[in-house]
């Protein structure tokens, strides 16, 4: 998508080195990054240089392409790309699928460009199945950022918004901030800004109160993983969203490419749950909120039963939770 | 309360001036403030150098006493001082109330330390009142800080929780940071360091985590205004909290002195939100979350309708928040 006018996407390869924007300096500047073999790209993934299911997948999937380059122990070096997060289902494919179908650096590299061009092409997908949920008029509630810096380009949850928005649909979004890193405020913002989508940074706090009065027409919300039976883990706090949705009688949408979705992985008790250093809720950037000697509790995700969710958004259209495993296995 | 094992209010008078704990330099520095006449005073209240229902009825109590001290015109004072903050049904009791009472300074100043007082006296009752809700090994879900802070000593919400910790039950507590102002992690954690209270600061967004996980026993908050019908006014997200109490079968408690009630108050409906600066979204401390140019919706208080209510503690007992109506009016 556009930054100032030029095309770009949340990672890419040139050469030897994994290119990515360097997520943690915006939305106060934009620079990118030069990884230049894969233990780099890896710590780019465990320090959340990136992040996003997506922008993940691609990103192990160019490291583990390095790895052929570097011609290092390629298990070792699937090892360690395998457990910068734990949570993460394309992390995972993306580097089982280099190691399938590689056998040279030149194969490794091929693969993870496809990769890559798969995560676009198929968000392309879902923002054309999400398409007709987005009314003129409507005004949708996002959690986190599932835009596309988190998945390579173009995004999941906000793809149906910028497809409507540029057919000329008007749409207004409520972008929740997102404790404890702000993902909504720091990034989904920045996103909607540079695409010009009217939008207001609220609160994690104020959905509830806005849905109360009528102001949110629709929930959408990206997904690190969906379970076989429609459980969806997401960032902290798209679960108490849901439950607000379902009180309100307002239509809950998880948008992923199929990529999110582990057909081994039965149900959302299946999924772990990392719990991140307590430092993020003590601080915001360089501001202590806590006092000193304070304990926090810090789970990343949750997970939201298939019961909160109206539909899937997918690349192969919107798909009931109970409906996921048959489409998907077919 | 204890700070530094010595004993203080949260606002108190010492000849003409009113002393204020500083609370915006909290958690980090505990420092007083000398407001020498009612226009500071008045001041202190628009600007959150104090804040919660109760502290600011004293103040603005101490402030009205302030008005009769310097001889000013008494109707600019009682306006100045109520337009303060607008949701505040505590402010304007106290003004009224020394309005009624005092014809001279001398009796102003006493009006306003009965005020204060009585503040004082309610809050052990309603922790006498909800001591009963918490049982050995009772895990509390709390918001915003209705504590000693902001109700002079002792506190509301957090009051029945004192109590049981000083009776030896075992009692944890999880802390809602309570964004845009971050009032949980400033101030309550900070007056449970204080107690010795064990408790976990959390995003705002974690709580239905821990609830779907079986981890929180009962919610206990404060309110700023309770309506007739027991609809109830309080920090924003409180609404949240309570629907996810309602979804996971977790008792919802309000727990308020007598005076956040207002029964002429009809319904919820009839209580005016405020909607405050941007500003408070965008920033945290120095830090500066949203890019430039964003907008921002900052609803501070959201309204929680009597269905979601389990009981009111008051002074008078907990209360059915239907029967709110008739216990206060006789």
């Amino acid at each position: 998508m556009k930054v100032r006018g030029k095309n770009y996407r949340a990672v890419w390869m040139e050469g030897r080195d994994v290119v990515v924007i360097n997520q943690p300096l915006l939305p106060h500047k934009f620079a990118l990054i030069r990884l230049k073999n894969h233990r780099q790209t890896a710590n780019a993934i465990t320090t959340m240089i990136i992040r996003g299911a997506g922008t993940i997948g691609a990103t192990a999937g160019y490291g583990m392409a390095q790895a052929y380059l570097e011609g290092v122990d390629l298990d070792k070096a699937y090892q360690t790309l395998l457990h910068t997060r734990p949570t993460a289902a394309d992390l995972k494919h993306a580097l089982d699928r280099v190691r399938a179908n590689a056998k040279t650096p030149a194969e490794a590299v091929a693969v993870a460009e496809e990769i890559a061009d798969e995560y676009v092409e198929r968000a392309e997908k879902v923002a054309r199945a999400g398409l007709p949920l987005i009314k003129n008029g409507c005004r949708v509630l996002t959690h986190c950022n599932a835009g596309w810096l988190a998945l390579v380009d173009w995004g999941s949850a906000p793809a149906p918004i910028y497809l409507a928005h540029r057919k000329g649909r008007k749409v207004f979004v409520w972008v929740d901030e997102t404790r404890p890193r702000n993902q909504g405020a720091h990034y989904t913002s920045w996103e909607f800004m540079q695409e010009g989508i009217p939008h207001k940074v609220i609160a994690d706090n104020a959905g509830g109160h806005y849905m109360q009065h009528g102001e949110v027409d629709l929930c959408i919300v990206g997904a690190d993983r969906i379970a076989a039976n429609g459980d969806a883990a997401n960032k902290i706090g798209t679960y108490t969203k849901a439950v607000l949705a379902k009180e309100h009688g307002i239509p809950f949408y998880v948008a992923a490419p199929s990529s999110t979705i582990d057909l081994k992985c039965k149900t959302g008790a299946d999924i772990p749950i990392e719990e991140r250093d307590e430092d993020e809720v003590h601080y915001v950037g360089r501001e202590r909120i806590t006092p000193k000697g304070a304990r926090a509790g810090n789970p990343a995700f949750d997970v939201t039963p298939a019961k909160y969710i109206t539909g899937i958004i997918t690349e192969r259209g919107i798909i009931k939770p109970n409906q996921l495993k048959k489409v998907f296995s077919a």
